[in-house]
């Protein structure tokens, strides 16, 4: 397993990265000792695709993941009631696509799926986003990028909360389309935080972390142990990124995340 | 410690208690062994208290608090930039203190002392907040009545969220003003589950149980037993109360509530 962290690559994509410049975020997470930066991207279309290939070059970064969160903050929603903002965030999620193939990184379906809040019953919400992620984990395969659902807490998206519920939707769609799970959500929605990890084993491909408090690692209760111990059960070959809040200040949260989780995953 | 489980007194005060008749309600927490029942109320003067207070001694039960949440859902809140909506806000617990007066029972200032999204900046939602506490626990005084201040999880309410922000607000007013601390919000909101409940061990006058989830103690992970040894430390004398989410029926989760928490009790 290896170390990542969230940054924004446009700014302020989320709330749940530094609110610093790229370079400097990179620069401060090659120097702790990541191997690899999670990029939040509201639009694909503002990213300099030369400047950052280089940069992430000259740091030795790889880029696990693409955060598209912030697309819904927009009115991006594969569950939308609006035949056009469902068009749309397929769209957006086929240019994350486009930069997910030429950096290796797999594309995340967070918040962009949809909420029944945005109008439409279960039923017919669950099949939109069924629908979007088809289409666009298609697109994907072509690129041979893969697309990761995120199971959220109940308290900021209203369907897909639980690993299972996650699991259930991308097993009946490509292979190529698989689970990042996220600590901080799994533990107000798991009622165990190793079995989910073991039912759904063959498509968790990335794990975001945060403690129960949605701080750093280690300032608060979570058993990190636990969960790595699962994931070095699996198999899993992937990175622990940080999704957090930075708190009390970027430059903590960030050593806290690497000095807390390194020795972790090497005891485990 | 005693076990307790919050029921609606008056119809769907809240979604957290079970949504059957109070007697259906209190009759089977009285079968189960419950020692008390929790009323969740929205405004007292809907109650009949003849027929309460006689329904409650024919099943032995007491009750340790009142919840007034279902008030916030009328645009009730202590810190509302309404002079009349605060007005009515202390008028509401004042009437809930009226009926704990009666009952022996703590009035819980929960959702209903308002949120910064009402409308005011942070310190100006405190000092209103201050000011009606002050007002109601003047009056709870008089009445023999304590006042539960309950920090809840920052999804649900921007201000007081920590053990430590309710203690520093309860402990600047009123000796009869204390606090209800609550598993499930503590879960979110502490970075460790039974540090906060010595700091605070003076004011901590009531407990809510809820597993992580916030189904019944016992469907999560949550460590209830340090949890219950930390409050056997600090000597709390009073009621552990199950407000939980009623899955997958309430009579499950009645029974689980207690069959689950009695052997931590009388093991701890």
């Amino acid at each position: 397993m290896k170390l990542s962290i969230v940054v924004n690559a446009t700014p302020k994509a989320t709330p749940l990265a530094a609110d610093i410049p790229l370079e400097e975020a990179t620069a401060l997470a090659a120097e702790i000792g990541f191997e690899g930066v999670e990029l939040a991207v509201a639009d694909p279309l503002d990213v300099d695709l030369t400047e950052l290939t280089q940069m992430l070059e000259s740091y030795g970064l790889k880029v696990p993941a693409l955060g598209t969160g912030a697309a819904y903050k927009e009115g991006l929603s594969l569950a939308h009631p609006n035949d056009a903002q469902r068009a749309r965030a397929i769209e957006r999620l086929k240019a994350h696509v486009d930069l997910g193939s030429v950096l290796e990184a797999d594309v995340i379906v967070g918040l962009i799926r949809g909420k029944m809040s945005d109008g439409l019953p279960y039923d017919e919400a669950i099949n939109h986003i069924k629908d979007g992620l088809s289409h666009v984990s298609t697109y994907a395969k072509s690129k041979n990028v893969r697309i990761l659902v995120e199971p959220i807490n109940r308290y900021e998206i209203d369907l897909l909360n639980t690993i299972g519920d996650a699991y259930s939707i991308a097993s009946q769609l490509d292979d190529n389309v698989g689970l990042l799970i996220d600590t901080f959500h799994m533990n107000i929605e798991e009622s165990n935080l190793t079995e989910p990890i073991r039912k759904a084993a063959d498509r968790i491909w990335h794990v975001h972390i945060a403690d129960n408090t949605r701080w750093a690692p280690g300032f608060g209760c979570l058993d990190f142990q636990g969960v790595i111990n699962a994931l070095q059960d699996i198999g899993y070959p992937g990175y622990l990124s940080a999704e957090m809040m930075h708190m009390p200040d970027y430059e903590t949260a960030f050593r806290q995340m690497f000095t807390y989780m390194a020795p972790l995953i090497s005891c485990g």
